[in-house]
């Protein structure tokens, strides 16, 4: 039989490494990447060069930027009494959308025992060492409302708590939007249990 | 608020042109990208730049190889009597994988009124020329069983009919290991359709 250039197989292997990307996806992929303009592929492979030559990890937040300190640690008009820890570096320009102007802490992922991810691997030591140096007026503990984002944020309070820093976490209710004829019932039973005095 | 750097933006933008690779998938692919290691990342760079410089469209048979013509049309091994004609490269070793050591044409897609492609946008063309100078004693038309690769079938068999040569099309029926009670009704219409007389 006939074998395939190496070179496709490498970059279906290659691709294939990629989360999500499956080897069927990875086949497709490579023999688009073989029929577009030679151009086309090539400022791919170029892109993907060029954000490792330029985006470096901040070594105070853990934010990827350009620089580092990166552009909000390295802001002096941002508001420094405020702290919000993150998992994921993506998650940090859903926040600045909504207007937030503090400080962030990237964690660089969350507690997983089934991923067997523990507090060590992530960048809590560095956090703890920050607010020691710097404390902020509040911590809000941002990771996301599920089992894992739940047991990270527990771990990273009883590790804040010595310090005498007011920790806070981010709300759970209702989406904005939704039915409550729709809503699932943990979202409801969030909502009652984190409801409001209006008046 | 603070803009992600530019190559970030590029290199999601870039993911987000490939095919079945949303906005949100892209982003996703990026920052791992930025988060594996480097050498990793740079190994798919090097890869894609790799396949265009190696791999280039065989002139006879519009296979994709390191050769021009491609390993197939070279090798005079392969049975030249019988010509199996492809939309796609990547099927071909499907192909190869169960034997098949013929000849190949690719024809670089099927015909597709919903995405306006026609017979002049395949290698319909080079495929007539093709056979008339070499003819082969059989020309198996293995486009896809659906609807716009049976319709290119039907228009390449009226093409190649004044040719005189025997023009043949893959078998459809009962996918095997499948359950007659589950399949499709178009299966079992093409499976009564196709019957073999057995004795």
């Amino acid at each position: 039989m006939v074998a395939r250039d190496r070179s496709i197989e490498n970059l279906i292997e290659r691709l294939n490494r990629l989360p999500g990307i499956g080897p069927k996806t990875a086949e497709r992929l490579a023999f688009h990447l073989l029929r577009i303009e030679r151009a086309e592929a090539l400022a791919l492979s170029k892109a993907i060069e060029d954000v490792r030559a330029a985006v470096k990890t901040c070594s105070v937040c853990f934010n990827l930027d350009a620089q580092d300190p990166c552009g909000v640690c390295s802001d002096d008009s941002r508001d420094r009494t405020m702290l919000l820890v993150l998992e994921d570096p993506r998650e940090l320009a859903r926040f600045e959308d909504v207007g937030y102007r503090g400080l962030y802490h990237v964690l660089q992922g969350r507690m997983s025992q089934l991923e067997n991810i523990g507090p060590d691997d992530l960048t809590i030591a560095p956090l703890l060492l920050r607010v020691k140096q710097a404390p902020p007026a509040e911590i809000c503990l941002a990771t996301n409302p599920d089992l894992e984002g739940e047991g990270t944020a527990r771990v990273l309070a009883e590790r804040l708590q010595p310090l005498g820093i007011k920790v806070t976490r981010l709300a759970r209710g209702l989406p904005a939007g939704s039915s409550i004829a729709q809503v699932s019932s943990s979202i409801l039973a969030d909502a009652i249990e984190g409801r409001r005095t209006l008046s």
